[in-house]
């Protein structure tokens, strides 16, 4: 099976994901405040989209990259993509939850384990991908590459899991740790020096 | 007419039905009860997405399949793919009601019954196409397959009719059954064994 | 401008708008009746659910052969498409307020007119879009069509006109024959000879 | 990294957006008016229905352009297209709370600044992307364009920055200005004239 429509689903499940994050923006309606207020009231909301918004687009762009090496795939490639794409579409969930209790004082060392393991369990599936590819289906690559190159791209990969193992370990002190580090990490693979190129 | 934009279409229409499976999930907001407590209550809800979302995706990958195998598509092969796609879109709410009312005295059986009845009738308008493109319209596929081999690949697409009957007549003594029997099989699906390679 | 991308962008705003039509499908939630009761009750938004999904399955097929002629598209054919994806877009929409009015005793009229006037709008912004094409561009088309052809064609669209026109004048007399209409020509258009071909 | 993927998504992500517009407009429900009275009532969330429509288009067939020039996209345009796509994606909600608050005496004139606000967004992230891909990668161009041809088309989308501007700034004088001139707008640019061929 070639990746031309592996590609094209992969890329309407995340554009559709990354979209749906604008529905948990909410108009205020509170007719006890002010619209500004309002507006303030709700930036948890903001930080939330602006960091989830970012970290999908990056998922998406080195997936790109990821399928661009393949020249076919199989059933276990689709299989782990699927994996990888169940955890990016429940990101609109953890993403809401955070901003929905970050600011209280129930429920918001909680949400920010889930949102920061929903961020990891993407990682760690997109590593599982990648090293399926990689390292265990190589004969469907589409240029060939020197088992260290394989293992060094692969190694980049699985260094993301950790700094998100740490965005969910901080929600135990609080939960503005998690959406710190969330935010930093985005904002790092969006630099260019994080291309890799 | 050739089949790429109909796979383009197709992945459009699964890709937004496998996303929306998220919507169902809600932020728990009952004041009076921990966060922890209505995120464990709602656990109905995790299921049916994890298994919808696999039924889902696994239907992608064997539409994917047939349609490779078209080299061009006429109007009797559009409007049985249109009927797939439209039990395909109906899982959102058919999910969402099994979620709702798994654990209640009232209802539960018929939710299951007709989460278990829209598997069903996904399995056969899509065994139904698989049939169209394979012993009826023979004359349009890409490569020339034998009657034995059109009918050996139909058989398989149909022998996935059966147990979704099964996942729906269990409705009748539990609803536990039709989600059990639905994992099982979205489970068995996503084994190697079962790619059928 | 070539047509790939043109193609792409429609795709996905009709394979969207397909798909939201389920959102207005809900669970019926209503504790002092049962769910089987619920279920029937809400029969009009089944109704409306399958005659939306089939008319714009339908338009999708046309506006695929439609887009199929074209080498290459201006201006006036993107803008002239974007409006024919406007009207597209406000189906939901009709069709919710459709299924929610059809029963009461007020509003339905009116309900059933936008409805109609809906879908009306949908087939002249249709054919506007064909004109534009056929008679007005024909130099943008892929192959070579005589004025007889390419006014037939034309007019096969523009037929499609007076029946919606029907359906919304109809709405006066009672949304049921507004409901029917554009079920019995969804039903039509789905059939082989309607194809055309 | 070639551009098909880019264009796959960005086309996914501006679909989606586009078509979440028809979730802002609502059935009535209000049993204390006649249908008729509800939704005339909220013509606001029509005009910013269309307005919104139409410029996310439009927006859409240049985007369509500028990336038609493009031969190779490296990190640095996958990135400013991210942004860019992050402020369309923003539009369902910014549109959601002009027509929500259009008719109020509270917040109106802070509705239309955002609206405005980001209407300019969008203009600003797509000119830094033009300015990116035809002024410091203009090595990466399918075609060769001269300086002054580059700089010719940057200035053309530039020149959208300061209309918008305009519309936010009027906001302070009445949110109804901020409408008139994005729907003006979007109108100019749905003229012949505004190809630019």
């Amino acid at each position: 099976m070639n990746t031309n429509r592996l590609e094209a689903f992969s890329d309407g499940v995340m554009s559709v994901a990354i979209t749906l994050l604008v529905l948990d923006i909410h108009v205020p309606q509170d007719p006890h405040h002010t619209l500004a207020h309002g507006l303030l009231e709700q930036w948890p909301t903001y930080a939330a989209y602006v960091i989830s918004f970012l970290t999908i687009g990056i998922i998406w762009i080195n997936h790109h990259a990821m399928l661009g090496r393949l020249r076919q795939a199989d059933h276990s490639i689709l299989i782990l993509n699927l994996l990888l794409l169940m955890c990016i579409v429940l990101l609109p969930f953890a993403t809401s939850m955070m901003s929905t209790y970050l600011k209280r004082s129930q429920g918001q060392h909680l949400a920010a384990a889930i949102y920061g393991a929903a961020l990891l369990a993407m990682a760690i599936t997109f590593s599982l991908l990648q090293r399926q590819i990689l390292l265990r289906r190589a004969t469907l690559l589409r240029d060939p590459l020197t088992g260290a190159e394989r293992r060094r791209i692969f190694r980049r990969s699985a260094s993301g899991i950790a700094p998100y193992v740490l965005a969910t370990a901080l929600a135990a002190l609080t939960p503005y740790a998690t959406l710190l580090v969330s935010g930093l990490l985005a904002g790092f693979y969006a630099l260019p020096i994080a291309s890799g190129t």
